[in-house]
C-alpha cells in the first residue's frame, strides 16, 4: 500500500487513494474475466463477458489518464473489497455443476463486480467535481456510464433467457 | 458453510445459497454500523447511519421470513465479498485523521456496502420470481427498495454538504 496509518490528510489524498483502489480493482477484474468467459456456456453471456474484457482494458487506460491529469503516479493500492468479491465469485462457480445454473451464478457474480465499480466511480466523479477537477470527473464518468450499461445488459440477459433456462 | 464442492445442483439451491450469503452479510453490517455511527462527525450522517441500523434489523427479519416461507433453515454462509468490503471500510477509516475527510470516506464505504446489498437483493428478487415464488420476491423487494433509498440519501448528503466541508 502507498499509504500508512493516518496518511490521508485531505480530500485530495482520499481521491488519489480511491483512484488507486479502483485501479487495482480493474486490474484484478482483467485477470478474472478470461476465467469467467471460459466458464460461461450461453453464447450471449460469453460474448457479453468478452466485450466487457475489451471495455475494462479501456477503463484501465482512462484511470491512467486521470492519474496523469492529476499529476500523480499510476499505481494500485490493496483493495480487500474487490479481492473478496472475486474470491466469492470463484467459490460459487466451483460449487455449481449444472451449466445453466452456473451461467446464472456467473451473471450474479459479474453484477456484484459491476456494482462495486459503480459505487467507486460514482464517488470519484463527485469528489473530482468537489475538488474543481471537472476534467477528471468527465473521464471517470465515462467508466461509470459503461459500468451502469454493462450491469443493465446483464440484467436483461438474465431476465430474458439465462434465469429461465436455469430454473 | 452449508455447501461443499459442487453442492449447488439447481436454481433453488443457488437461491438458498445466495439468501444465506446476504443473511451473513446483513449480520456483519449490523456489527459494523455502531462503529461507523461512532466515527461519523456530521450530525446528519450520524443520524443516517443510526436509521440504517434500525432498517438493517428489519431487513434481517425479512430475510428470516423468506427462509421460513421457503421452508429452509435460516443460517448464514461465508461471504468473502462483504468481509472484504467491511475490511476496506475499516482500513480507510483508520487512515484518515481529519474529521470532515473521514465523513466523506465513511459515506463512500457505506455506499459500497449498499451497492453490494442492492446487487444481491436484485438477483434474489429475479431468481425468486423465476422459481415461481412471487411471495418471497415481494419480501426481498422491500429490502432492495430500502437499500436503494439509503444509497440515494447518502448521495444527497454527500453532495449537499459533506463533500463541500471536506474539500
Amino acid at each position: 500500500m502507498g499509504f500508512f496509518s493516518k496518511d490521508i490528510a485531505t480530500m485530495d489524498d482520499l481521491f488519489v487513494h480511491t483512484l488507486r483502489d479502483i485501479y487495482y480493482a480493474e486490474k484484478q477484474i482483467l485477470k478474472a474475466l478470461p476465467d469467467m468467459i471460459e466458464k460461461a456456456t450461453d453464447p450471449q453471456l460469453k460474448q457479453s463477458f468478452q466485450s466487457h474484457l475489451q471495455e475494462t482494458k479501456n477503463q484501465v487506460k482512462r484511470v491512467e489518464e486521470v492519474f496523469a491529469m492529476h499529476g500523480v503516479e499510476a499505481k494500485g493500492v490493496n483493495c480487500p473489497a474487490i479481492d473478496g468479491i472475486l474470491e466469492e465469485a470463484d467459490e460459487i462457480a466451483g460449487e455449481v455443476d449444472d451449466k445453466q445454473v452456473l451461467d446464472a451464478a456467473l451473471i450474479a457474480a459479474a453484477q456484484a463486480v459491476e456494482h462495486y465499480e459503480m459505487t467507486r466511480y460514482g464517488t470519484l466523479v463527485a469528489w473530482a467535481k468537489q475538488l474543481g477537477r471537472n476534467d477528471c470527473a468527465a473521464v471517470l464518468q465515462k467508466n461509470l456510464d459503461e459500468e451502469k450499461s454493462a450491469d443493465k445488459k446483464l440484467t436483461t440477459l438474465a431476465e430474458s433467457s439465462i434465469n429461465r433456462k436455469a430454473a
